[in-house]
């Protein structure tokens, strides 16, 4: 397969970029392709050594920045590397597409370029995150701030795809993120989607209170794009500013010190957990194509990782079971 | 001054609700009513040596239940711990009332019996949560889930005036939860709010992302219920989660043991910087009389506490200065 790569997305980029895709090449069956200002990528490329048959370079003239309106950036700069990476795309030259580059350039990109799948009416940000007991996957996490009830159902079910095919969990657990446990509990959206999701193909297991959701017990998080992305952007602030305390405490004593060096590979074990860099990327589910949203400050074996991802995503056919699945809901409420 | 407290709330009642009482009477000049099983509370009574002038115990013949539901209860319960102490303060016979029952049951009948100030559309619960750098508030943590953006503004006002008299900051700065940094970010209603909170009559610093708030920069954080009360509940989880994780790695092995053993006192340390006894109960702005929420496992400490903030709360006449403005407010449009 083929994987198209925004060489010039992320805070590393390009050489964090092409540092993955080497090491991707070395381990798993893709060919990629990587777009970007091309002398600054094969300068790259240069000091590495790889099959040169495996990797295309294509030139673009744009980069899109973080601090650009979305919307309008993605619209004017037509030869930017990730509006070429997706339009590879959607020509079917490539099969996948990753981007460490602006989020919502990311998510606007994909939706205007790409395009929807039939029958699915918003796409989501599903990125998995750490928990205690497991993984999970929180969708949507900032596509789509103000939801209707049936968008939060069709989170579901794609989630439910993606954790099942990519993430190898038979019948995944669907949780709704809610304040309070019981279904009449919640505001307007939360009360109504409840109701929903009862009735909905997936494994739903009912509201899930914040309080629980870094326990990780549950793998499918439903929510407004507004709430995923608060307890996201929390959950990963609360983490760090906890830890930072902790060592601020542990280096404000000679007691504290000793006590910390003797913890380092406890401390180091908790972080390897908590590295995102682990899972991969972020997949933009509901668009008609494969498209990984990664961390802005991924390194080379967060790329690497992404590239695999992507390669899962499409061998094991999400896009086209989710088309499945939506078409048969369509043809059952037509019934 | 005379303090109303349901003898029956919280998980400790009502041993810890007595303790607190009787710490407090040595501590503070305060008059004490405690409302519930007659009975129960004499009887957890004669275990201390106190004034016997100055706490009164008036028997209720029913107790609310943390599952029943929160509005039918208090309207059945006219003879319960918590509707009595409410009732007291709205007949001006206490000049407060703390509770450490049903959150819910707490804030309907707190607007049911002792009733909204005039030109509040909707009381808020906001409790003072730690943070980094400080502590801040959250208005609203769940008494209304679903907003318009006028409430936030009176959310901002009345957290500003309690932030200012009760925990004796000037001008507090006020910043709205949101999803980015930038004004026209967020949903429909953090985007209406951001632009009525610009002329409010408060020192609104702007959009605070919520990877941001466990750093405690900012006094006062306007949101509505859901969002406030999904903050609170992932902060308390994600922290006790990650504490609990160290905690079993440290159990691990024997170096860890070790490790922990030396780091003891740091963790103590972080473990008081986060406890809540220490900040006394939510207050719950908006209706007209002194209404705090305890934590459901308070404490004795935590009870002293919370009748330390009522006193502080009811002398420096927050109640007043919140009428005053809204007042205010109200002629400016009319002008």
């Amino acid at each position: 397969m083929k994987i198209a790569i925004d060489g010039m997305g992320g805070d590393f980029a390009p050489s964090a970029v092409i540092a993955g895709c080497i090491e991707a090449l070395s381990e798993l069956d893709v060919d990629i392709i990587i777009t970007g200002k091309k002398d600054a990528i094969e300068e790259e490329l240069k000091k590495h050594t790889y099959d040169k048959n495996r990797i295309e370079v294509i030139g673009c003239s744009e980069v899109i920045d973080c601090n650009e309106e979305p919307v309008k950036a993605i619209r004017r700069k037509k030869d930017s590397s990730l509006a070429v990476a997706l339009q590879l795309v959607k020509e079917k030259k490539a099969d996948a597409m990753i981007s460490a580059g602006s989020t919502g350039a990311f998510m606007a990109g994909a939706t205007f370029i790409v395009g929807r799948i039939k029958g699915i009416d918003r796409p989501a940000l599903a990125p998995i995150m750490p928990g205690k007991n497991g993984h999970f996957m929180i969708i949507d996490c900032g596509a789509n701030a103000d939801c209707k009830p049936n968008y939060l159902v069709q989170f579901a079910m794609m989630g439910k795809t993606y954790y099942e095919k990519v993430m190898n969990v038979s019948n995944p657990s669907v949780g709704l993120i809610n304040i309070g446990a019981e279904e009449e509990k919640g505001n307007e959206l939360t009360k109504a989607a409840h109701k929903l999701l009862k009735d909905a193909p997936v494994n739903f297991i009912g509201n899930v209170e914040p309080r629980d959701i870094p326990e990780g017990d549950t793998n499918v998080l439903v929510c407004d794009g507004f709430v995923g992305n608060t307890v996201l952007k929390l959950y990963e602030g609360a983490a760090s500013t906890l830890l930072n305390m902790i060592k601020d405490e542990i280096m404000a004593t000679t007691r504290g010190k000793m006590g910390g060096l003797i913890l380092k590979p406890t401390f180091k074990g908790l972080k390897k957990k908590f590295d995102y860099k682990e899972v991969g990327g972020a997949p933009f589910l509901g668009v008609d194509g494969v498209c990984i949203k990664a961390h802005g400050s991924s390194d080379g074996k967060a790329f690497k990782n992404a590239i695999r991802q992507a390669k899962i995503f499409h061998d094991n056919k999400v896009i086209e079971t989710i088309k499945e699945q939506i078409e048969k809901e369509i043809q059952k409420k037509e019934q």
